[in-house]
């Protein structure tokens, strides 16, 4: 059954997102091409941007209340790896004409509900047609104390390094979601693959934690952890043995249908990887139980360079390609 | 001749987009997955987001060095209708793997160019993979002092409307490109459209002019003149007798290969149109004059609705479809 025919793009601004921005006062309803953003006195603003295709980033079944809230989820991330506070986002909406008007309802309806739950507000946007698949961007605007942004140059020799939260489920649900075989049971299968289709940004760690640098986990742990060691000129060493697993790929690790370097290398857990001097470890593990957010050690900051893995002997592990590409 | 093969995202952020970011500290040397934007103190940030989509908004064959330069303008023709200054931008890429180095980096080559020009610079962004058309996405910041803004909400009752420029080329230079005859001779077709393909924002009169409202046309200047009415809540009044027309579109008119609803209708000549009050006529002509842009008295906001053009004997003109729509 086809659904109802989609308004012109001025309708579709009113009926659908200036009551997304009715609270923004920057966001001047949305009647003008470009939004105002005053950060509070004292602060400095974050962007962030990412764009998620249709094939790529998600699927055409894939319900549009998720898609919307895992495109603003995955902008969240970057700001949650900045110690930012969300405050406001831009949309750029690239959709074919055949995308009918129910599609762009559900989708307008997970932003609102995210919207609420992360306290930010649509500031501005741009609707264009395409030919090809829906291409779904976002500009993510946060604020952050200047100094304290959670640089991924700001790591140091001998820092400890630290993981929330656990690490797999992504890199498991994506096997789920193509149909691949994990040996688990259903509802482990199920757990995995919400997982994947919708992140948990952690922002209240971000904000909390006294950390040096940070950066979310979308190409896999490894390679995330990478890019502070280069932006850093650093190199770091974690312990596979202390990487805080999830339980679905603990579980499967037991029955060998995913190895340690899937998971270590797997994206789109979403944690936050972040490093503090060791004198610090206290003081982070209040800022983590304060938020409610498991943070575990895994290593340390090198001299050097890249990411060494080792094993519980402290032997080296290979680890195979370095990281998920989106690209 | 195939070009080189495109390289991974991070070489290709390191090598062509990273000398993009060299001047803005906040771009963290594009290592981060966001940047940091601190307005000058005393000013707020203005934000704006266009995309642009292959065979939609460009053709395959265009210059990416001319395409790169087209979606910087258009966004910066949104920050000139605020009377904003330029301060930096963000890019969301979104491109076919068959895409080639060549093509990329003469589209880097593009926005270096116009970066210079415009006084702005590369802050962050993001770079993805479809199976469609390039879909290319560029958040414009600038900064204006609070209060300042051009906002299409601000008309009043009486205002006289001015126009930048001539109108008309963008619309002459679409037909031109289509292999419409226009009757016009070659160069004056060759100059049509240059302009189309190349807008040139009006920044300098944006930000010099005692303006109340503005907006730039983008939809055609009836249309954009629609958006002032309906945010300011009144109507508006155009003798089409005054509204300055390009030489071509003159000539054009005159041969009779386009209507003059063509012109008042047709999109793209990224001309402003604003409103001041009617005693700062002399300071919007010195405005005017200081950055040495053509500004023309064209009609006065009116209470009511709409926008009514009228023939030199003042009687109502019949002007057909609002606007283009690119969506």
């Amino acid at each position: 059954m086809p659904g109802r025919p989609r308004p012109g793009e001025f309708e579709l601004i009113r009926e659908l997102f200036a009551p997304l921005a009715a609270d923004e006062p920057g966001a001047l309803g949305l009647l003008d091409d470009a939004a105002l953003i005053a950060p509070r006195p004292g602060f400095e603003l974050v962007t962030a941007i990412d764009t998620i295709v249709e094939g790529v980033h998600f699927l055409p079944a894939d319900p549009p209340f998720d898609v919307a809230r895992k495109l603003m989820r995955v902008n969240l991330s970057d700001l949650a790896a900045m110690g930012a506070r969300p405050r406001a986002y831009l949309l750029g909406l690239v959709v074919p004409d055949a995308l009918d008007f129910d599609w762009l309802r559900d989708f307008a309806r997970g932003l609102a509900s995210d919207q609420v739950r992360f306290g930010m507000t649509l500031a501005g946007g741009d609707t264009t047609a395409t030919t090809g698949p829906p291409c779904l961007s976002l500009t993510a605007i946060g604020e952050v104390e200047p100094g304290r942004a959670l640089l991924r140059s700001n790591a140091a020799p001998g820092e400890h390094i630290y993981v929330s939260g656990a690490i797999g489920d992504a890199a498991l649900g994506l096997r789920v979601l193509r149909g691949e075989d994990t040996g688990l049971p259903e509802d482990a299968c199920e757990a995995a693959a919400v997982r994947y289709r919708l992140p948990e940004p952690r922002l209240s760690l971000g904000m909390a934690v006294p950390a040096s640098a940070a950066v979310d986990v979308s190409d896999g742990l490894v390679a995330d952890l990478g890019h502070i060691c280069v932006a850093s000129g650093l190199g770091a060493r974690i312990e596979a043995a202390r990487v805080p697993l999830s339980g679905p790929a603990r579980a499967a690790l037991e029955l060998g249908t995913v190895g340690i370097a899937d998971v270590l290398t797997g994206g789109d857990d979403y944690e936050l990887v972040f490093t503090a001097p060791a004198d610090r470890g206290n003081a982070v593990r209040e800022a983590a139980a304060r938020v409610r957010v498991p943070v575990t050690r895994i290593g340390a900051m090198t001299e050097g360079e890249g990411v060494s893995v080792v094993d519980e002997a402290g032997a080296a592990m290979e680890i195979g390609r370095a990281g998920y590409a989106h690209f």
